[in-house]
């Protein structure tokens, strides 16, 4: 019987597991990535202390800090977490774990373009995370379909790779609201913003060689040989949504303390209803969830 | 007229004012000291990223982190913050800042102890802060008043210096929730935990050379040449005590989301009735707090 399990390994899961292991807990990480989306940020600013760093040096902090304490996130993927007389039964693609509390930090994952060819291109041109596949598109023209922060995100990674990025944006200006990042998006002198622009096709022969998109009632056409997709998350709560209360987005609606609408079950980071999905809120809701499965734990 | 004036430099404020700066808005951050709680702690090992320093070391990092942005906290104290039409007067001891929001991360300072000769001895062996003042009883006797995690914390830095350590237990037992800071201080051999111990007076002469407790109704008497105080701490919020709603513990009720009883006021870090006193949940917050303002700004 365990303690807690924790389940996702980003910014929130990992914190919770440090303060598991600091408060000596019969526990396990559970995921199959390390890192969230943490390890697809471009430049991190403003995760308070570290001022200047990507997303993969960030994740690599997280896992030298886990090793201090012999943290090994197992990599099996949560199926299913239900209720068990008094405890727990988390499932996962390999076994079974009963523990007597759940810290839920699954994070979220990003929303399919679901358009023609958006399918038949995916790795072959069309990418969801620019930290990861920009430096294949060196010199090329690439589209950044989305006009969030995140969307701006990948625009400023690809800057400095790929020779002109055009962005694809649904609505009549960017939605982004961190300034900082908007401006030096704008003023690089790479960067063109398309507005009013539905995608509606992705084409190519072996790889991408280019989309379709309309625009006030028109079909336009571009070339580029890459395309990345920044159009919102989806929260990974399937696992779970028998279980605990979702809002209308799918997110696990927590108080705010963090606990769920099931006692001994808490979650962290962008799975749940709290605004601002931040590296640095998910490491301290983390911690928070944590300090919370260990007060229910104590007074068992 | 700021946008946003931020109280309190500690690991909340910090983070509040590095997001104010990435979003160009145009805001102070004041208070008379900077690091908060975070640069009293020993070892910190539990900021996610940063495995192991010292509180003094983690404060630096933030010190640097705002110096990319050209932040500059401003050293006055905030004495009172009231509505003024449909924005906000932060009066200070050395003048008015007039702003469209306000976060609170003012944060908390150490309880006073309050017993004969408490006050006499402060700074003259008395002491609130083990990290800071510490290393002044090398190879001394010293008492901790207090029995809970901030007590522990303060025993396991002074075992790097000082010769013996008495932790003076009110309650029955230990009461601090961190096992891993409670197997390092009882497993160092130069601990003595005197349980049920009420302090009720310190003594010297120029220097403390002992303090006087109550066990079991019996009067006794301790020979150190330290004292540190450990017994909580009391919420800053003295200044805005007649604009949000308080709770019984003097905390800043603030909702799931960091939002306080009054538009355009959000509170951060451990002035919040939020759990989890600690610099990770802080600095999250202070983020979340931050986006809050930013979002009630930008919509006026």
């Amino acid at each position: 019987m365990y303690d807690v399990i924790i389940i996702g390994a980003g910014a929130a899961g990992i914190t919770a597991a440090i303060y598991a292991a600091r408060a000596n807990l019969n526990f396990e990480i559970i995921s199959k990535d390390v890192g969230g989306l943490t390890l697809w940020s471009p430049d991190i600013e403003n995760y308070t202390g570290f001022h200047n760093l990507t997303g993969v040096q960030l994740v690599e902090k997280f896992e030298e800090h886990m090793k201090d304490y012999d943290i090994n996130v197992k990599p099996e993927s949560v199926e299913k977490v239900e209720k068990k007389d008094d405890n727990f039964l988390v499932k996962t693609d390999q076994g079974e774990y009963e523990t007597k509390s759940v810290v839920i930090a699954a994070g979220s994952s990003p929303r399919k373009l679901g358009v023609k060819g958006a399918d038949e291109f995916e790795g072959k041109g069309l990418a969801y995370c620019a930290t990861c596949d920009g430096p294949l598109f060196a010199g090329k023209d690439v589209a950044v379909i989305g006009g969030g922060d995140s969307a701006l995100a990948a625009a400023l990674t690809l800057i400095q790779m790929a020779n002109k990025i055009y962005i694809i944006n649904m609505t009549g200006e960017l939605t982004g609201k961190d300034n900082s990042l908007r401006d030096k998006v704008l003023e690089s002198g790479k960067v063109e913003v398309i507005n009013n622009a539905k995608t509606t096709e992705v084409f190519g022969e072996q790889f991408v060689t280019g989309m379709k998109y309309e625009q006030d009632g028109e079909d336009k056409q571009l070339d580029v040989q890459g395309i990345f997709v920044e159009i919102g998350h989806i929260r990974n709560t399937e696992m779970v949504k028998d279980l605990v209360e979702l809002n209308e987005k799918n997110e696990i609606v927590v108080d705010k303390t963090g606990k769920t609408s099931v006692e001994g079950v808490y979650a962290a980071g962008d799975i749940t209803d709290l605004p601002g999905k931040q590296s640095i809120i998910a490491a301290g809701d983390g911690s928070r969830a944590l300090l919370n499965a260990f007060a229910f734990i104590s007074k068992q």
